[in-house]
């Protein structure tokens, strides 16, 4: 047998994605979820090259079931494909935990930002960490996204708002351990205090930011945060051209707060993800329906910020592709579970079980730009999988417990405890 | 010095609630919290017989910190009372996780009990279970309140709705280990299917179960379900009447499907608590306001019904005691998060930080009838505590994750991992 197969046997069950795969995260029923009862999966250098029933194992494949150290028994447990996690502002220092309390004892985020709060808080402290200190506190985070299924975590930067701050949180993500790290560059997240102007600052970030971050391959998005008194649409479109033109994958934080154009925006473009889509409407709705972009909805940060929830069931009807995330960051979305916001995606705006497992899976991939690599368990896939501690519909159901037992990356198991 | 005592050192600060204890609970501001810096605790067999400034630490009491086995150092991390979750149906078998899709997806309680789900579901698994397996299953779930800080915790009965399986549930509670268990009689939960009427079925919990359960100790408190289709207020104050005669204190699951008279009857009959609370009017509030109830309100349950929250900033502005729990059950509240309910009550129900712990700690403790005994970190009362870890105003913020570094009962830790 060569060395490198793996085979992971006495599956419960294998929700393999397969389906939902196939549709490239559309449309996805029940039957996209590709259940494979009693199954088993053979991988080779941690890619997957068989999967299917256990008794339907191939014959030259069987001999695996005699070597322990190439057979895994998972005795009888089920098996889903790694999560994805696919936006996250994990990178940061500071503590801003004392004004969420001011926020709803009715304190406007203009005096508490006057009073050395808000992102400027969160700015400050992440300018002054050293990146030691940032992989330290980044790395704590990721492992509690990694016991909760995670195999591949969205990093974004946005708390530095130097080039220098900026490429110091890109290099901390490239440090985490545990999930596959995509980075994210996110320098125009806000306008510095110190910018000249919003125009003079994208300059900076294209002409210095962009190409050392190419050079040095710290990213492979770059994203934008179009809305009122942060980024205008016009100064969107030539930022992100700016950033295609280099061959990055492009990302839009769109229509959040307000009806901002980003949606349309991250369509025009051909952008990978449009992000939050809270003040859609039906005309982008259509739009984003008909493009490749996947809307990454953020249920979390709603819940926090006591607002709507964005129009998912309108998406996912006509036809969109849609991942969910958690939003984590220190402000507006301080919690990183999974099984909220999936609950929230399931009770608030009306997903099924098997579409918050696609978005959580396969919309996400896509999202992020991998979804020939991960997503579902299909063969030639890397195969990333979590086992279940329980029932797969225990998923996305207990707020606050992911029932994860163990954590595959490329066939090989993740210490998470 | 006396071998029995144990001096708890350089703590950065201590939140002692004893402003909160004070007030009974009520009226409670961020000066209640009792906040102590650079503070100790001299506990003398697991209770409290100092507490106040390190550096005022009396003088006979100072050669505690030579003995390396009488003296625990917290190096400058907080401390706060161990957490009481005061609500939960904690010891039940089986599994409703598919029931939530089906009652998302549209199908109605009535269909879905039809075919054999519902609480029905769980009274004939939990029937069905052995002494053994309802400990084994109770003790992962009380494990995960316990790492939460949870160091008292409720458990009602109400899954068997028989004599002897709710006997069976009761004495499965009394063998959690960890947490201080605190058990609550919930046979009249609902009238079972087998029962000739609902005052037959309360007659033979009142002549048979009664005895037996005060004979044995098997609980502190008796609750029943006032709400349409389940118990009327009539039969609610025979039943109760007959439990206080005996000496057992009373509960109330009162006003959450509808006005069912369930508050009044327990200011009637002077209850501990009142619980849920949601279809309360301002009669109902000012009568709770005045009477010694305490008011607990479980708003991830309401949360999973998708329905409105409790009138908490009424109830507290009236003057009324709050208790916040998690309700958690495997029908409408399949959660353990702490952080979640605390979180729900800032969010949703308008309490400030102070007042969620209070009512996690004071209030729950008056809920329970042991407020003499814990909730605060008070000199003659119980050690209960929890180190954190972090910022204390990390607690109840972010969904998914209590702070809690370590968890001492009586001033011994238990193993939280």
């Amino acid at each position: 047998m060569k060395p490198t197969l793996h085979l992971f046997d006495e599956i419960g069950t294998v929700c393999t994605m397969q389906g939902a795969a196939e549709k490239k995260g559309r449309r996805v029923t029940k039957a996209d979820l590709g259940l494979i009862h009693d199954g088993a999966m053979v991988t080779d250098e941690g890619r997957l090259i068989w999967i299917g029933k256990a008794a339907e194992l191939p014959n030259e494949l069987k001999p695996l079931r005699d070597h322990s150290k190439m057979c895994t028994r998972l005795k009888g447990r089920a098996v889903i494909p790694g999560l994805i996690e696919c936006h996250t502002h994990l990178i940061y220092a500071g503590n801003r935990t004392t004004e969420f309390e001011r926020r709803l004892q009715g304190e406007s985020y203009q005096s508490i930002a006057a009073s050395g709060g808000g992102i400027l808080a969160t700015v400050l402290a992440t300018r002054a960490a050293n990146l030691d200190e940032l992989i330290e506190m980044g790395q704590v985070r990721a492992n509690r996204f990694l016991r909760q299924g995670v195999t591949t975590l969205e990093i974004k930067s946005g708390y530095g708002l130097t080039v220098d701050s900026e490429l110091k949180i890109l290099r901390a993500a490239g440090n985490i351990k545990g999930p596959r790290i995509v980075r994210t560059f996110l320098g125009a997240h806000a306008i510095p205090k110190e910018a000249l102007s919003a125009d003079h600052y994208l300059d900076q970030l294209i002409l210095e930011a962009f190409p050392m971050i190419k050079n040095e391959g710290l990213a492979e998005r770059v994203d934008i945060f179009i809305e009122r008194g942060y980024f205008s649409v016009d100064q969107g479109r030539r930022y992100l051209r700016a950033a295609r033109d280099l061959g990055f994958q492009l990302a839009v934080h769109a229509d959040q707060l307000t009806s901002s154009g980003g949606a349309a925006l991250a369509v025009e473009l051909k952008a990978h993800s449009a992000e939050h889509l809270l003040q859609i409407d039906d005309q982008e709705i259509n739009l984003l329906a008909a493009s490749d972009v996947t809307c990454v909805l953020l249920p979390t940060s709603d819940l926090y910020m006591d607002c709507q929830f964005p129009p998912a069931r309108s998406l996912l009807d006509a036809g969109a592709r849609v991942a969910v995330a958690t939003d984590m960051n220190p402000g507006t979305s301080p919690s990183q579970d999974l099984a909220l916001s999936g609950l929230l995606a399931r009770l608030k705006m009306q997903m099924s079980w098997p579409e918050v497992m696609a978005a959580y899976t396969v919309g996400a991939a896509h999202a992020l730009g991998l979804e020939r690599e991960i997503g579902s368990l299909t063969v030639g896939r890397v195969c990333d999988f979590c086992v279940i501690d329980g029932h797969l519909e225990e998923l996305f159901l207990e707020a606050g417990r992911m029932p994860i037992r163990s954590v595959y990356r490329s066939g090989v198991e993740i210490p998470i405890s």
